[in-house]
């Protein structure tokens, strides 16, 4: 994506497309995305509002991309699980719940951009629907697991679904990059928490 | 809270302090405390400005007043859950992640305003401090829980207090005033799940 661009300057932030992209991520979370204007990421940048527009369309395209690079890497992980039919549908829902946290702590500014869309433009919609759709087929491994005696029945699939990732979303919530736990870590404890439960058996 | 005042008139929104602070919630949660002006309050109470400063002091006064609402109540769950000491530490953590869902379901809008604080004024600063001290506490009585060998000692105790009340707080959502599940059947399922775990046993 960065092309045969060089490599920024020591003590200067690079001014290619991603991290253009990078930068306006880390401000939308911070200030939410109708507060932030492209005058706001050009300062932050050390760049004149011209300049900016020399590397990105507008503000919307700014928030596709962002919102695009955390759907993508859901939907892969998602298709991953789903295409596996040589493991059982429990297998592959363990390795759905730790493909997204990896997904979210490998891309946690995407992701949490992606969290708080509430739907204020087209933009917003399309991922909001996105997003409904891999919670819908989250929600059916979820209960072909609970079909093939796996899981609890005493609990609704689409409650299980819910409690599951909603575990998996609290982590943008308090996870920091380069924190104290690493993604694999954050993995296996909520699939040993959520799975095998925290009570001692 | 409400004092002497009359109740409201059929057909038009209460305006005393209760409906005030209710309205003022919801605007908060809707566009975020900052965008909100009181002008926003009034219009959308159908008042004048002076008319909502006859209410209340100032939009300030109305944080705090939210924010003290939902920390009021999860202390007091806390509290409670602390000073019975008559139940093992595994009992009254059950009991604390119970009656942090019900509140967290039954003061739902003020407790998501509670959630989105980040940090921006003296009173969510003080919010902060005292939603950290809470979460302290909690962790404290996980880390109990543990020492008595309730709780699996692989994960630390940490990040399972984390992993825990971060299930509970993404109830916040997704979860409606009158919704598909009551407050105590996401109780029931948050703790079945977390304590006993998903898969069959």
């Amino acid at each position: 994506m960065t092309g045969a661009r060089p490599a920024p300057r020591r003590g200067r932030p690079g001014h290619d497309q991603t991290a253009v992209l990078r930068a306006a991520i880390e401000l939308f979370n911070r200030q939410g995305y109708d507060a932030t204007s492209m005058g706001d990421l050009a300062a932050e940048l050390g760049l004149t509002k011209s300049a900016i527009y020399h590397h990105v369309p507008s503000k919307a395209h700014l928030l596709q991309e962002a919102l695009d690079e955390a759907l993508g890497h859901l939907s892969a992980v998602l298709d991953e699980a789903r295409r596996d039919t040589g493991r059982t549908a429990y297998e592959r829902l363990r390795s759905a719940v730790e493909g997204s946290v990896r997904v979210l702590v490998d891309h946690l500014p995407a992701v949490t951009l992606l969290l708080r869309v509430r739907g204020n433009s087209d933009a917003e919609l399309e991922a909001l629907r996105r997003r409904r759709r891999i919670d819908d087929e989250l929600a059916e491994l979820v209960a072909a697991a609970v079909a093939e005696g796996a899981l609890r029945d005493d609990l609704p699939p689409d409650l299980i679904s819910r409690l599951l990732f909603g575990t998996v979303n609290s982590l943008a919530e308090w996870v920091r990059p380069q924190g104290r736990y690493d993604a694999g870590e954050l993995a296996s404890a909520i699939t040993a928490m959520a799975f095998d439960g925290l009570a001692r058996r």
